[in-house]
């Protein structure tokens, strides 16, 4: 092992960069510091180890789940004031945008994921993983019940409990089917790599049989046909990269079978890609035109059989049925069971989500935060609070408002209600006040509580929901993991805004989503790309972005190498067409 | 496209290489040519194409199986007078030696197949892949019956039936469990890309199962007991790699499971790498005594259980059981039910092994040819034939022979009958009239039959049959291959030797094995190197050169590179410990 000993420890150095998960572990303010804690800045430094001289028991911290969020929790978590315990079914991160990749043979599985243990190995501190699944929450006795998922080479299931202080979940969604007949059992799903693994041995598999003899043309037909379901980026991506594969790398060594391969792809919407920008979609449906791949729009589908799909044209509204070879499913996401039963138990049964609030607390229910795909932030309405914002503003409580009065809380109604800022750039308002100056037709100096609402009246409309991507996701981790990091300090002096409904002020800001933008690779080395501020760029150049950027947020340096490695080997040699 | 296209083109070009599977065909001498035929030399060149202006229907011959032996005769044969058809379960020819690699993470999966299309691909004419497994042959009809094997996602078994002209049965073989209860329901093998993945998987699973909380310390050792059956290359090979991925990398990931790692190599011989030298034995045991790995010689497995195997020791004859957490069988081969079948159909329901003569045609069956695993060379006796060769020798039919009529058949014997220069090297003699010398005590000139006799009665002592090695397969595929190429040129004149109970002389010279070494990888970056002429060497000097013949002998560039990138990849960043 010399020559391996010398460069392994070559570059543990370079694995040591900082941005690598640390979960430093010391003790803190006994007392529940974090029963009360709220917020903190996403955009402050957070300080390392602030408490580690701190006495007592620590805090156990249980975080359910390796995506984006639990991944980005750990990796940003610094504090040694926590005893943190994963528990995920998964011994490891994938970097889950390369999944269609992975299913093309363009990348290969192994290099987009970090195993968690690489994560731990490097904490000189007490953290434990557990490769299991949770099936069960019971936040009255703070323990989550656990499962482990082994191959059926080991007999018997491991089943086992953990206690916890503070629960994180971070378990991600399932593949909403809509209760689609047939979809479970006969569709494909991309979330996880064994899926990707999955897909793409089967499309191997419609391309072997389709080249045995004896075969009929209609059952080649069949075989060939490759539906995807679902115009979302997910959808579009694997469309595009699966007509790469068929005509760059098939077509040349299954020359029979590649007469009779069709794409389709169903979305039930007006058009592809909706949540992006018009141009973009044009651009899209026209390359995916030219392409010959078959996108039919308005199209729902009914029922999945083992050989043909059902679809219910909006249009018409008749129910045509086509036989396929393969179908993926992509339609967005669902609640887990064990979230859905979690929820029934803290009163959210009526919710379709799960919903915390701005500081990602699960609402009615304490020590438990939610991240990620698995919940929503249930944003509160500036009317809910109106009037308890009016009082607190109004220091005189005579009932009216001048602008000094305004000046001390403006800062805090929009840091609490964000709709605010979103509605005054909507109506391109340069501050508040224009919003009040339109409220009152004249210019009085005085606001009473009227004006004032009929001000703020429209604000709420501007509410958004935050999209299920894993950028929201990693960005919520590395927020809550901040809190964490920060907690004693904005314990002694709180930076959130001003609570309307108590006295003090938040502990910490509440979370705030920064949109970075969105890629949908649309295959021929072709990417769009839409970036804040309404910029728009497709073509060649926007792929070598996306190139990029994907491998900059790989997780570790490790996995940067490989897929790098990957994509050379793919320029070099083409993908990969074996089984494996 | 662009770019990759144009690395594409560029490496197209090298991939052209003169030694890449080339299949031309063009039409033959109409007429059983074939089935008159039987050698060729394996040391000169084949003739490309001689026969490309020759007219009539062109011979379909039948490749079964995709190994090492069907592999290397599809990449020799460069004759165009055949249609040539392929059926095989795997669309892939994988690089076996390194099988223990992949199991470890040191070599990903994929990076050890060449697809056939791939191979196919590049052909200008007619050859056909089936990915399908013959599950019977019919030698009256010429017929082979093949069944797709496609994945469940796949309604239905596609059957149908091929038929041949020539058939080239290069199927290996199967693991032999020697009936040993419990070997197929719970030991892994390692004879498959497949398995290496299932192994693996298991492995990761022992590791993460005995992390697990509430797991109690003999769950533990069980789990972490690691039993390999069989003390040839192969076990040693992998007991070898999985010590170093224990110590080198897993130990790193679970500093828990490590103090209960066991490994055990079973063997039921007096010692490992029993057909090696014996300081390769010494020097091997001793590692693996240092290492820790526990070589358990003279115990022979009696059965095995979920959680126990059994052994018998020879020296006690005490059945003892121990419990374990994987178990790898690798204890040689046994024939495959399709071919077993067709030995009875053949009239070699006696034999253990399919029989073929010299020139690899199997015995009893005219147009069939078996290769590799699946057969073995039934070599003739001397003495079987002893009247015969005197009777030819014999020129003026006087029951005498002088040295003159000597000299013309020498040659020819020696050539037919290989253990006869093994004979006269074991027993240090310049030649055959020194084995005549000494049979006749005086020196008359004249020999009867009786010295004859006398002289070769040692002789068949030296008769060895050949090792199921990736080496002799190799070398059979490429004989038989240029055999293929150069048919109607050696019909005209033939070169093999004279034909002792016929007139005339055999077509081709007979398949001779040249032993090129063996390697028995053992671990910490050493290698033991048994090359031809008793030469040892044993070291890191020797992993490297293990290194560069592994990398020279795969099968394509694509493969070549994969492969050292992938050594790259594990010096730079050690193992992979994720399940995938």
């Amino acid at each position: 092992m010399r020559g391996s000993a010398f460069f392994q420890r070559a570059f543990r150095v370079s694995q040591e960069h900082p941005t690598f998960f640390k979960l430093l572990i010391v003790t803190t303010v006994s007392g529940g510091g974090l029963l009360t804690f709220s917020d903190a800045s996403p955009f402050q430094r957070s300080i390392t180890g602030a408490s580690s001289q701190n006495e007592g028991k620590k805090k156990k911290v249980v975080v359910l789940g390796t995506g984006w969020a639990g991944t980005s929790f750990l990796k940003n978590l610094k504090s040694s004031s926590y005893d943190v315990q994963v528990v995920s079914p998964n011994n490891f991160f994938a970097f889950t945008p390369l999944l269609p990749s992975v299913t093309n043979g363009t990348v290969e599985a192994r290099s987009i994921v970090e195993p968690i243990r690489n994560i731990v190995k490097k904490k000189p501190y007490n953290v434990e993983f557990e490769e299991a699944e949770c099936y069960k929450i019971d936040p009255v006795n703070k323990k989550v019940y656990c499962r482990s998922n082994q191959s059926s080479t080991l007999d018997g299931i491991e089943e086992f409990t953990v206690d916890y202080d503070v629960l994180i979940l971070a378990m991600g969604a399932r593949v909403n089917t809509f209760n689609t007949p047939g979809v479970e059992e006969h569709a494909h799903f991309l979330k996880e790599v064994g899926d990707a693994q999955k897909l793409r041995k089967s499309i191997i598999d419609c391309y072997e049989r389709a080249s045995l003899p004896g075969v009929s043309e209609e059952e080649k037909k069949r075989m060939m046909h490759f539906v995807v379901v679902g115009g979302g980026p997910t959808g579009v991506e694997y469309a595009a990269e699966l007509h790469d594969l068929a005509f760059d790398d098939m077509a040349k060594l299954y020359p029979s079978a590649k007469d009779y391969l069709k794409i389709t792809l169903l979305e039930a919407g007006d058009h592809i890609l909706n949540m992006f920008d018009k141009r973009i979609i044009t651009f899209a449906t026209d390359k995916f035109q030219r392409d010959g791949i078959d996108v039919k729009t308005g199209s729902m589908v009914v029922r999945v059989s083992d050989k043909d799909i059902s679809t219910k044209e909006r249009t018409t509204g008749e129910i045509v049925s086509v036989p396929y070879g393969v179908v993926l499913w992509s339609t967005g996401i669902a609640t887990r069971p064990v979230v859905r039963d979690f929820m029934n138990h803290i009163g959210q049964a009526k919710r379709r989500v799960l919903a915390t609030d701005e500081w990602l607390r699960v609402e009615g229910c304490e020590d438990v935060y939610a991240l990620g795909d698995c919940a929503t932030i249930n944003q509160r309405k500036v009317m809910e609070d109106i009037a308890a914002i009016f009082k607190k503003a109004d220091k005189t409580s005579n009932g009216t408002l001048d602008l000094k009065d305004f000046k001390e809380v403006v800062g805090h109604i929009c840091e609490r209600y964000p709709q605010v800022e979103l509605y005054l750039r909507k109506n391109k308002l340069k501050s508040f006040y224009d919003l009040l100056k339109n409220a009152k037709g004249d210019d009085k100096k005085q606001i009473d509580i009227e004006t004032f609402k009929k001000a703020l009246s429209e604000v709420d409309s501007q509410m958004k929901s935050l999209p299920p991507t894993a950028q929201v996701a990693a960005q919520q981790g590395e927020y809550l993991a901040k809190c964490f990091n920060r907690m004693e300090l904005c314990e002694k002096n709180p930076e959130g805004p001003l609570r309307f409904r108590a006295s003090g002020r938040h502990r910490f800001h509440p979370f705030r989503y920064r949109h970075f933008g969105q890629f949908a690779p649309l295959g021929g080395e072709q990417t769009a790309a839409q970036l804040p501020g309404d910029w728009v760029s497709i073509g060649h150049s926007t792929q070598w972005l996306w190139y990029s950027v994907y491998a900059s947020k790989l997780v570790s340096w490790r996995t940067r190498m490989l897929v790098i490695s990957d994509w050379s080997r793919r320029f070099i040699f083409g993908r990969d067409s074996s089984k494996i």
